[in-house]
């Protein structure tokens, strides 16, 4: 029997009619049953004659199946396949964790470390590879990349592939698919699966000059359809509905597109509700859902939104600003985009490699999540924001730093919330310090008395963030209460600080 | 003809039954009109045979109203009045206005600057004379105030009104409101309509002995609709669901008042909803709704909460927080609670005067509003911000000053959101600075491009928020462009500061 290992993909390829618009015309999908459960999976038009459909077995153990279509010989085709172990380094899909993080569905902790290529997949196989080279060695698990190409600056040439046939008269044909198209963007999302990355992929976005950014109601929902039938047992697929949503819902930011035809086409608030509703309901593995502002947020307290994914540096820029997010949200907290690591006159993409870090550290110690790029100026406009390539900026190597720091550790949450802003960690186990651009020369060791017993012994460490150096601080600190709010160590200690900016401390139990 | 002023009180009262429960046996009410428009307007029931309803008019001319009832002889009663324009000072009820701001319905703006009494209409005729008094002198333009008694720390007295009768066995018979109660409540909000401050009425919290946080649901529901049968016609009522509404669904916060009958009497978020629904439906002219959190914020975000009121010192202690808020609700934010200016051992109630005024500045510039309370030990436990009574601080003063430039002024938007987080203003016209603790020498003037001509003329004026000092620089600023973000003066002028703590900059176009 077929075998398929655990969240990797059943693929069932069927031949059938080729006459009409098989895209509009013939539906077609499966039903996959596991003991008493069964799952139904839209499958979707590959073209020349051939229909897929693609499963994710979430389960260990046997599989079957039955095809169901409009085309009574695409219909009541039944098979069965053996749901094999994961094997090393499938962890499945990430999940929400404890409110405000993320888990692999295996239970492995995600702490989502991302960056951003745009238009990565757009760029042709040469700088496609070396970008998959470049993320084999840098520390990012997940990537922001949009499904179509992009227009902006930086931008200016032509995608390889487009998602649409041409008609003859030479306008796009939005009822054909163009499956090449999609059978490479699939590829590239194999290829970072097998990188063990996610891969954020942005289904709307307004920098466009082809016409996807403009799609009427119909087309925009047969492409939701289509593209998650297609991708959506990729267990590394995160659905973002859009880059910068709110850019698409102005006339001033889409001007150029715009004739009278073309206004009623920008995007609504309730645009978004319904393609977040229609993915909920299309997709059969629930991979997560979120949504990226310009400047305006969207609500993300709705139901169909699984994680803030959010574009504001300024909230990472400064300590006590991220937490506020997570407490109105109560979703975990990404941090798209932050401004990128470049020299870029924009003042989006001109940020110190020191200030990119510091951004990280102060997510991480409000409990977020932080996302990285870079822009900086090249001979041929290959940004790695935009096109990837190569990393030239200083950030990532601390981020790498900073990725191991966290997976060394519990999950984070402020432990003293809107009191002690500097202070992250695990209640009565492990706490991290961050002082920032601040050069302190010692500190105080004092903790939040909440869920800390007298008597427990404490080590400490100094981390410079910048120089990448963990740094033991000699002996144990054993804490007694010193008044309502905290404990402090017998003997009244201070740690000696370097008085230097990006320095942190990390406190653990001693075990 | 009776008349009414626009916004005033007309208020019907008829004789009808005393036998049986007259509180739930009887339902009363009126239909008021005014040409084609009708307002249906539920009455009360207010002892010894009386029946009443009352009616705010927001419209000049000639109303007639027609009284529906349970019992024959109360209903079908016909009248009318006039309305006449509101006198001086009579502004009407506060509405939201400009998504983040508020106006009373005459359109004057209301610069929310608050204050906190939760008890003080449970202090006796004496000490509430006096701190009505204290707040003709106050600069509050709103009082947070329960209705309910407190039991708290420095909250051990015995309050002189309870909102039930008793039954022959010392029970409370929530089925019998005392009206007693209730008319001296309406006589205190009445009292503060009179000195022009709004009463923000705390519906419910958890700081309780006598049993009002614990009623069960159909008590609390009829509570609900018998205080906005009593008190919608006041003008100046807010509705404010709860104090710290988290801690009225927490086990841990309420256990002194829980037996295993009682702990399914513990709120849950569903129960905060269909109060504000209820009091939405009922109350005839949709005051102003909102609900005040301990660490967890309800979802302000729901559409029938008006204004966000927000307990969360941190947010305006230091740049850049308050506006993340802004962005995620969209509606105004009102900071209730950022702890107060006082000695008591708690941290909450350890603010110094420099500290309070900080965060009142801190709020103004990120365009949100923020309100004070006082905790200074006293011999008889009369603290203002439960009981009332004199203020002994240093902030009201410079309260006062901050709201006569908050009314010299336009309504305040951060003007460069997310990159400017010491600025706000009107743009083009109107632009504040603040430095916090901060204390800078001299300001570059620079000015975000956004809606700036390039010739425009400003005057510039040093503002000592602490010495409540207002000194005029020297000549105009007329702005040029320096880069893709910003403008500078001709010459690049800069600003010489005081070198000093809590200074700011306001900056006006010449007229």
């Amino acid at each position: 029997m077929t075998q398929v290992e655990q969240w990797d993909i059943f693929e069932l390829s069927l031949k059938g009619p080729q006459n009409g618009n098989p895209f509009i015309d013939v539906s077609f999908g499966a039903k996959f049953a596991y003991k008493r459960r069964v799952i139904d999976v839209d499958g979707f038009y590959d073209g020349d004659g051939t229909y897929i459909v693609r499963f994710m077995p979430d389960t260990e153990g046997e599989w079957t199946y039955t095809t169901r279509s409009s085309v009574a010989t695409l219909g009541g085709q039944t098979g069965a396949f053996t749901c094999t172990p994961a094997s090393e380094g499938n962890h499945g899909p990430v999940r929400v964790r404890d409110t405000f993080h993320f888990a692999y569905e295996d239970g492995t902790p995600h702490f989502s470390v991302g960056t951003t290529c745009y238009a990565w997949t757009h760029q042709g196989d040469a700088l496609e590879e070396q970008t998959l080279a470049t993320l084999k060695q840098a520390p990012f698990n997940k990537i922001r990349m949009c499904v179509f190409p992009k227009h902006y600056v930086y931008n200016e040439n032509e995608p390889v592939y487009h998602a649409f046939e041409r008609t003859e008269s030479g306008e796009w044909d939005y009822t054909r698919f163009n499956p090449d198209f999609f059978r490479h963007l699939e590829q590239r999302i194999g290829d970072l699966r097998d990188l063990g990355i996610e891969a954020d992929l942005i289904l709307f976005h307004p920098y466009d000059r082809w016409g996807y950014s403009m799609m009427d109601a119909e087309t925009d929902d047969r492409y939701l359809r289509y593209i998650v039938a297609r991708l959506a047992a990729y267990r590394n697929v995160w659905w973002s509905l859009a880059n910068e949503y709110d850019f698409m819902m102005q006339e001033k930011r889409m001007v150029k597109l715009l004739d009278e035809n073309k206004r009623k086409r920008l995007k609504t608030e309730a645009d978004w509700d319904h393609f977040f509703q229609l993915i909920q309901a299309c997709d059969p593995y629930q991979h997560l859902r979120s949504i990226h502002n310009g400047t305006m947020l969207y609500n993300h307290t709705l139901p169909w939104v699984t994680h803030a994914s959010i574009q504001n540096g300024s909230a990472v820029a400064d300590f006590g600003r991220a937490v506020l997010y997570r407490d109105v949200y109560r979703k975990p907290i990404v941090f798209d985009e932050v401004c990128y690591e470049g020299n870029i006159p924009n003042r989006f993409g001109s940020l110190s490699a020191e200030e990119m870090v510091l951004r990280f550290w102060h997510g991480t110690i409000d409990g977020t999540y932080v996302g990285h790029a870079e822009t900086y100026l090249h001979p041929q406009d290959i940004l790695w924001w935009a096109k990837g390539g190569v990393l030239h900026g200083d950030s990532p190597t601390r981020i790498a730093f900073l990725r191991e720091i966290l997976e060394q550790g519990p999950a984070l949450n402020p432990v003293d919330k809107w009191n002690n802003v500097r202070m992250t960690g695990a209640l009565g186990e492990y706490y991290l310090v961050y002082f920032g651009k601040e050069q302190p020369v010692e500190w105080q060791f004092e903790l939040p008395n909440r869920r800390l017993d007298a008597g427990t012994q404490f080590q400490a460490e100094i981390i410079d963030t910048w120089e990448m150096t963990i740094t033991p601080v000699d002996g144990v600190f054993e804490v007694e209460p010193r008044d309502r709010y905290l404990c402090v160590s017998l003997g009244n200690r201070t740690i000696s600080l370097p008085g230097k900016p990006y320095i942190a401390l990390r406190i653990q139990k001693v075990a």
